[in-house]
């Protein structure tokens, strides 16, 4: 700025009764750190380090429970209540799935304040598999840094204006955002330092056809940071770094690969043997070839539901 | 929280390469402070102290420019270009007229950082009306602070649902609020610690009938602080604090003062002896009876404009 130090207004005078409170700039949990929109009740951004070693382990998401962050006063917080009921999901921005390492980190995830009104369709498809590729790319890379958050971008209606509208849900009135955010970030730290990809990509908030490969939704990160109003990695020496999605890099894993996925959970959940085999023969009517681990896994189930007596009359 | 420090990420680890940056918390002007939204382009909220010293002096308002904070990156920033033929005025936050005392600090306030797209005949009616009533707090009290800010207000539509809609103007698609807001405090530093009153508005930025009350647009503090996302004078004993409006101390000056303080500018404006009389006799012609200040400035300024010779003549 072009101000001299003593020309400027003094914090002490027109600041005497505090600063205008927005909440902490930053809130800390065990496995992501997000900024918080009190006035949205909503993060604007989540940022999580994704490592192999962070992906694997007994964390269990039925055990979480999606809830307020405490920390947050209640005139600023969701509630679950927002939510049930309208139409939309609790949508994560830092995903379960990327904290089977620990229990608590996982529940973590499970805070309001890492939630967003999502889509439905787009939350359990697209988006899902989308977190998916970035776990994959841990196979790849030692390190992979992700930053997510919801946007409320403008419209050209027929009036020849811009508008940005969207519906807000609830007594704590959370807006549903009308699309989400990623940048991804990896690298190798046993390679050279050079080896860094960065991607940045904006995904509607609606139902996305399992037809769209993920560059469809690739944006300079430039565009991004316009309007999220934020600028990612300051510290990056951004002209070394590669386009991620370059070297076809940017595949989400099958269609086929991810329905066997939610088989596998589903199968994960049976609770009888009954159900399982409905799961099992589900698959087999849909023409569905399982995979050596989905064959694996309905084995183990099934003889980990076998009550004891049928078992050991198979001893 | 219920965290122990122990357990939460770390934030080098993280944010290995930088905070996701929405800029910086608070900017310093020279009368005025703000948070500023990136993403909005807009201020969040701006604080001001007003006294009577600052209210009089010379500076000029035709001296001031509307210009972007240099101190903005120009991604974040709106332009003027955003505005004009837009069909929204930009509408001063920290008005210019709380610094008469200052060329400098009135030159700050048309930083557009202080700036929103603004109901036009809101800011020039309205609007402007509010910001003559906090100056006049002056007379009652030593210290007068006021925070003012856009905001983006749902509304229930016919489907049922509530919905956020706002256009958005020029390039840089700066949001036009659907409201305004103010917060004020005022208090004797000279009386007696506990005479202080505070009273937090929220006006629609469309025009406003010259009939309406202030009080008609007055909220509980903790209603404006929810939608803001901001609480404010979190270091106030809110406990001894008194209802700004009671004792019929909001009123608003009197459509007919408001209407003189606008033939006064004009007149101040004026650039010629004939100018100066079109005014003068338009006012007549509406019946308006000039008060004494006006007939005084009237006065004045013919004596100005005069031409050398014609003042000659008179001598
Ligand atoms: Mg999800
Ligand atoms: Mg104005």
């Amino acid at each position: 700025a072009e101000f001299h130090k003593n020309d400027i207004a003094s914090g002490e005078d027109i600041l005497k009764y505090g600063v205008p409170n927005r909440g902490p700039a930053l809130r800390y949990y065990r496995n992501h750190i997000l900024a918080y929109d009190q006035s949205k009740r909503t993060p604007v951004w989540v940022a999580e380090h994704l490592t192999k070693e962070k992906l694997h382990g007994n964390a269990d998401r039925r055990k979480s429970k999606f809830r307020p962050d405490p920390a947050v006063p209640s005139m600023f917080s969701s509630g679950n209540g927002d939510y049930l009921g309208s139409g939309w999901s609790r949508g994560h921005m830092a995903p379960a799935g990327d904290n089977k390492y620990d229990q608590e980190a996982m529940d973590d995830t499970f805070y309001l304040t890492n939630i967003v009104p999502q889509d439905m369709e787009n939350n359990a498809g697209f988006w899902n598999r989308f977190e998916m590729f970035c776990r994959d790319l841990t196979k790849q890379f030692t390190d992979v840094r992700v930053i997510s958050g919801p946007l409320a971008l403008p419209n050209l209606e027929e009036d020849g204006k811009k508008y940005v509208k969207y519906e807000v849900i609830g007594d704590s009135m959370v807006p549903v955002p009308t699309h989400l955010f990623k940048v991804i970030l990896t690298e190798n730290a046993e390679t050279d330092q050079h080896s860094q990809f960065l991607g940045a990509f904006i995904v509607p908030n609606v139902p996305i056809s399992s037809e769209h490969k993920l560059q469809k939704f690739q944006v300079p990160l430039e565009d991004l940071e316009r309007v999220a109003g934020v600028t990612f990695f300051d510290k990056l020496d951004k002209g070394q770094v590669q386009d991620l999605c370059s070297s076809d890099r940017c595949q989400l894993i099958p269609q086929k690969h991810f329905e066997m996925h939610f088989i596998g959970r589903r199968m994960e959940n049976a609770k009888t043997v009954e159900e399982l085999e409905n799961i099992w023969n589900e698959m087999k009517n849909k023409k569905s070839k399982p995979t050596k681990d989905i064959k694996n896994l309905y084995e183990e189930r099934k003889e980990e539901l076998m009550p004891d007596r049928m078992r050991a009359e198979l001893k």
